[in-house]
Parts: C-alpha cells; structure tokens; sequence
C-alpha cells in the first residue's frame, strides 16, 4: 500500500501557485485539483465509471449525510466507501460539523460564503465543549456529533483523506464570539487528533482546520495552532467574510501563516473565479457542489470564447442555460471545443429537449459536462503554473 | 443503404417457434427481440451509449408523445430520431394512437392486456371516420391525428419501422363495437398505407396491425385484410382478452392466418410468461415499459434460481425489491449469474442505500440491469430454438 505524502513539484515566480503531487493509498492527486461531491456516496447523475471517463482524480462524501443514512457500521461493513460505491481513487470525507452547524436545508455555500446572514438551523438543538446536539434530517432522532465521534465514524467510512470537527460559526457573530469559538474548535482539533492516533494505521490522513473569521490576529494565532500539531494538511474554515473581495483577503491572510509543506484546501468554494483566486494564494484543493448542482438546474459550465463565438458578450457569464427555447433546435454539441461524453455525442437541441420533458438523461449529460469543464479547467490552471502563465490562462476562463 | 428484409433462419420443429433476421438500414435484428421504450427519445436513466452495452438491439419512441414535444418539426431538423438521440441501432415509432386511445394518466399496457375496464380516457375528444381529436396532456391544446398524419410525423421522426394508425378498443365493448372499429381501422391502415407509399423512399419500412378483439372471425377477417396489403411486418393490435390465458388464445387465433413470411410485433406485452408464450406462437418482437419501469421502481428482473441461492420459494417470483431492508448490507451484486455494468461493479446493499436515499444512480443501476437481463433472456432463448430447446429454456427463467 502507498503512504501518504504531499510534494511540492514546482513554485510560481509570480504567485504563491504552485504544483503538487499529493499522494494516498487510492493512487497520486495531481495539484491544485477539484474535489467532487459524492454527497450520499453517488455523484447526484454519475456513475464512479463515469467520473473517471471525465478524468476525475478525486471526490469527497459527506459523514454528515452517510451518519444518518446508511449508518457508519453499514458502510464499514460493506467494506468502506470505496468498496461500498465502486470508486477506486483518492477520496475524502468531511466531519460532519459543517452540515450540523450550517445547514437547515439551504446551501451551505451561501452560508459560509456570508451570502446568508441566517442564524443556527432549526434542527442544531446544542452546542457545548463536548460537542453538538442536532436532529436528524431524516427521522427526526437526536444525535450528538463529538469530534471523537466524527473521527470514529470516517474512520469506519474509510476515505483516505479526514477532517477534524470544527465549530462552524455563523457569518454575523462579532470578534468576541469568533475568538471564543476558534479556542473551542482547537480543542476540538486536538481531541480530533488523539483520537485519530489511537488507530493510526497509514490508511487516512488527517486534516486540521485553521479558524479565525475575518480577523487577522486570529487567523495567524489558528495557523500556529494547526503548524504546531501533526496534520497532513490544512482546511482554511471558518467565515470567509460577506463577499468575493472580503473572501479573497481573507484567504490570503489564512494562508500565509501556514506551513508551506502541507497541502491546503478551500472548503466548499469551486466557482472560476475563486479557484483562480485560491490557487495564486497556493491553495491546492478546492471542493463545491456548484458543477454538479447546475448540471441539475439546466447549466453547463463554459468558457467565454463560446459566447464569443454566438457573438455575444461573455462579461459574468460562466454558464449557459439549456432550458433556453434558443436551444430548442440547435444541433451543436454545448461546446465543440469540449470533449467529454456529452459533448461528443449530443446536441444542445436534444438536452434542452431532456430538460423540457423532464428526463432523467438531462441530469446525467449536464453532471458529465460539467465535471468534464472542471477538471479541463484545473488541467489547464496546472499547466499553466508549470510555465508561470496563470495570468494569461485565466483570460481564457474568465472576463 | 442496406435495404429492409426479414428472413426466417430456423424454424422450432415442436412449436410456431422461429429465429429470424430483421435488416433494417441502421442494422440487423435477430429476432426474436425485445424492444425497449425510449418513450421521449430518451430511455429513463440510460443513454444510447449504455443500451449499447447491455447488447441491446432495437428500441422505440413514441409518436404520441414526440409529436407535442418536442415537435416533429424539430426531430426532423436535428436529423431524425437516431441522431437527435445518438442511437445508431434499428428503431420503430408507433402510430400515436395507443396513448390518445387507451391512456389517461394511467397505464397503457394494463388496458390493452384488460386489467383496468376503464372507458376512454378524458383527454380524447372525438374519434370519427377522419381520425381522433384530443387534448395534450401538457397544454391543453387540441390535435387532431389522422391516418396520413401519422405517417407525416412518423416519417418526420425518421425511425426504420414505422406503423399505421388503429383504432384501439377499451376492453369491454361488444363484438359489434368490436367489427365496426375493425373496419374503421381497416381503413385507416390503407391510408396509412396510400400516405407511406407516397414517398417511400426505402429509408423506413411500414406494419400494419391485426384487430379483431378476442373474436374468432373478425381475427380471420382482419388477418385477410393485413396480408391482402403489401405490408413489411405484421403487429398484433386490439383487445387481448381479460386475462393471461384469454391473451395467450387470442395471441393464438391473430398469429394462425398470418403471412408466415413478415416479421410480426406483440404490442405492448412484455412479462416473462407472455414472451415465452408469444415466441411458441411465433412472436419476431415485443415491447414494453415494464423492464425500466420497474427499475424506477426498485425492482430488478432475476432469474428463478436467484431465490434458489436464497433457499427461497421462486414460485411467481420475477423480480428482487431492492428497496427491501434485508438487502442494506448485503454486498453480493443483485444476481452473480449477471453480466450488466451494475452486477459487475456494484452492490445490493449499495443499491438499496440508493433507493434509500433517492439518488439518481439507483434508477440508472437497476435500468442498466433489467436491460441488461432482457437482452440477455431473449438471446437464451434464441438459443433455445436454435437447438429446440424452448421448454427446456423456459425452466430456467420461469417457475
């Protein structure tokens, strides 16, 4: 079996960009990289096969989700999640706080992303030093999620990649609770720690979390927090700050503190513009479930020479609507300058059709597409690092 | 091109059984063969490239639905139907008049096999010597479809096989009833006929379908009418009677008088019993919903032996409801006999985490299987014939 290990293959001359090789016993993470919900273990319209045809090199599930349903014992049982849903490469999976702490059932992206302002969700009954209390989306039943439990229970789910449980705080709360809340989650990481090392086999790599909000001292006294202990790697958590341009200074003043040698991912943000951002900050994974989520409402992800080729003006535009009745009998394919499944064998005409009369084939093109788009786009960003050209690829991606 | 013909190979020395090859332009047919139901152009949760896979020969649209969405206008601009939906392989559209006759929102396939005694549907406004007015059922609108109209549609949609407009009789009117709609449909035939010859350009091949009700005479009657004609292939239309032993008479006395040279289709019927029963009757093709159908719904076809290897009863058994507690944790695939992508790659446990959790993949899973197992049946019994071994077979998949 491969151990893990995260290599740092080349340095931008002109950003902190840079490539790496992030290595796990499912196989070698060629960064930065996108990382794929596999929410319920299932890509929402893809197979593990498809994925891969996509050129897909790693997805995440969320322990929330697969705590409740099946249960941590079915999955273990059935031999883990890559056994249990068929997908063979690099995989990680999230503590769970997020969902517990964020989530009513809205989107969690708004919310960490300060788009929401809203308070506690409904079905979070309790938050103390121990842990959170929450009901069940499900069923209703009371749960308590402990950062040992959560440890316990992606262990039992067997990603290679875990996390610690972080106390996500809402957007609104002022310096006094953030600071308060940060010394809780260290706690929690250190407990999250130990218990990770109780069984430590070589078969996950844990993530730290760095906390700190939108405030700079206490994002640098997070990072000498998450340095001082032994993680694998480093999530950048906590708010984000309430818009793109407050995200990008926040993640800069989070990321300059860390330790270099440790690979960082951006949880939960996937948009082109912010993994530009991200990655000349030197982040090195990102996940969202934006490419998958707008497959499913009708969108394909595409470059800005395609509304230039319609002679149209791609300003903001990074998707098209296929639900559009200008579709209704186009023949091409959603971007001839694509090659995934999709766009090798259908035509917008026929998806806009798909969309229209509600067929499940829809999703399944549009997921493809998309997934297809993101690891082009990362390809492309990796490429373009090697030859400290990220300035000029993201003009391709991007206006 | 290649051009349409239908030649029998093997003739069942103990029953009407025989192999046949249906060549149509887009391939050759060996019959007989189940054609599955891409309803909208599209099969529920598989693509073109899928059906592929699982050795799937032919499939079909249906007229009905086509024509008021996306509109045969649109089909025709973007190709045609195979390549609208990126489907190579033979493909047959029926008239239309199916659905406008005998569906309201319920099932199709329960009226013509006379489980539902329901009288006709709402949505049907008027059916006279003309041809049959009636509302869509997505806007309300009102269409009138005539004999040469769906010939229009049909040859707009561009499928190999195509098929005249009958009237379809619910279930319980008389034998009276029964004789006029038989000449009615008569007469439609022949100017579906009139309208097909008008360009027939040997890009699509025309069946006309045998009525007559479960009445003796009027099958003679309406068998003389279909061979008098120069018809590529024969369906057989009309009532089939109140049960399954009603069904497998009439099936009998619409199959005797046929021309023995024309391929011949079993509209609608597509059980296990009922095909092995229609292929002893010399049955070429069948089609039904219910294979996909009862993915959608959980359910995957299996063979008798699987409940053997569960020291089950098969008794009556024809397919495993994945959506069962039972199977949460079992990790064997739905059937170890079977060859489909999803046998191969995934689990019960997993599929009923699925269904659990309403993800997209289940439909896709259990679609992927019960195709596969159709196609599958149909080329064992294929087998079977070759070496007269049809009761023999039959043990195998049916107890």
């Amino acid at each position: 079996m491969n151990s893990f290990h995260f290599t740092v293959t080349h340095r931008s001359q002109t950003s902190k960009a840079r490539l790496g090789k992030l290595s796990t016993p499912h196989g070698v993470v060629d960064t930065p990289a996108f990382i794929f919900c596999a929410t319920k273990a299932a890509i929402k319209g893809a197979t593990s096969h498809n994925m891969r045809q996509e050129n897909t090199q790693i997805i995440l599930s969320n322990t929330y989700h697969l705590m409740l349903q099946p249960g941590p014992e079915i999955v273990e049982k059935m031999g883990g999640l890559h056994s249990f849903m068929g997908w063979d490469g690099p995989m990680l999976t999230d503590s769970g706080g997020f969902q517990i702490f964020s989530l009513g059932h809205g989107s969690v992206a708004e919310e960490v992303k300060g788009r929401r302002q809203s308070s506690r969700p409904k079905s979070l009954l309790k938050i103390n030093e121990e842990g959170a209390t929450f009901k069940s989306y499900i069923d209703g039943k009371r749960h308590t999620l402990t950062p040992e439990k959560s440890i316990q229970v992606q262990r039992a789910l067997g990603a290679d990649l875990i996390v610690v449980l972080d106390e996500c705080t809402p957007f609104h709360v002022d310096k006094s609770y953030t600071e308060r809340s940060m010394h809780m989650s260290h706690r929690w990481a250190a407990r999250s720690l130990k218990e990770f090392q109780k069984r430590a086999d070589g078969r996950q790599a844990l993530y730290g979390i760095t906390q700190g909000g939108v405030y700079p001292d206490l994002r640098r006294n997070s990072a000498d927090f998450v340095n001082s202990l032994p993680f694998f790697g480093h999530a950048v958590g906590g708010s984000l700050g309430a818009n793109k341009t407050q995200m990008a200074e926040v993640v800069e003043m989070a990321m300059e503190p860390l330790d270099p040698s440790r690979p960082v991912h951006l949880l939960g943000v996937g948009g082109v513009s912010d993994i530009f951002y991200g990655v000349k900050q030197g982040i090195d994974t990102f996940d969202c479930v934006h490419p998958t989520r707008l497959a499913r409402h009708g969108g394909a992800l595409v470059p800005p020479s395609l509304w230039e080729s319609l002679g149209e003006d791609p300003q903001g535009r990074e998707h098209m609507n296929l639900r559009n009745a200008r579709f209704r009998d186009d023949p091409r394919p959603i971007d001839e300058t694509c090659g995934c499944q999709t766009c090798q064998t259908l035509s917008r005409g026929y998806i806009h059709h798909l969309l229209k009369a509600r067929e499940l084939l829809a999703m399944h093109a549009l997921t493809l597409h998309n997934v297809h788009f993101m690891n082009r786009l990362l390809a492309a960003i990796r490429q373009a690092i090697a030859v400290d050209q990220l300035e000029q690829e993201k003009k391709k991606w991007l206006i």
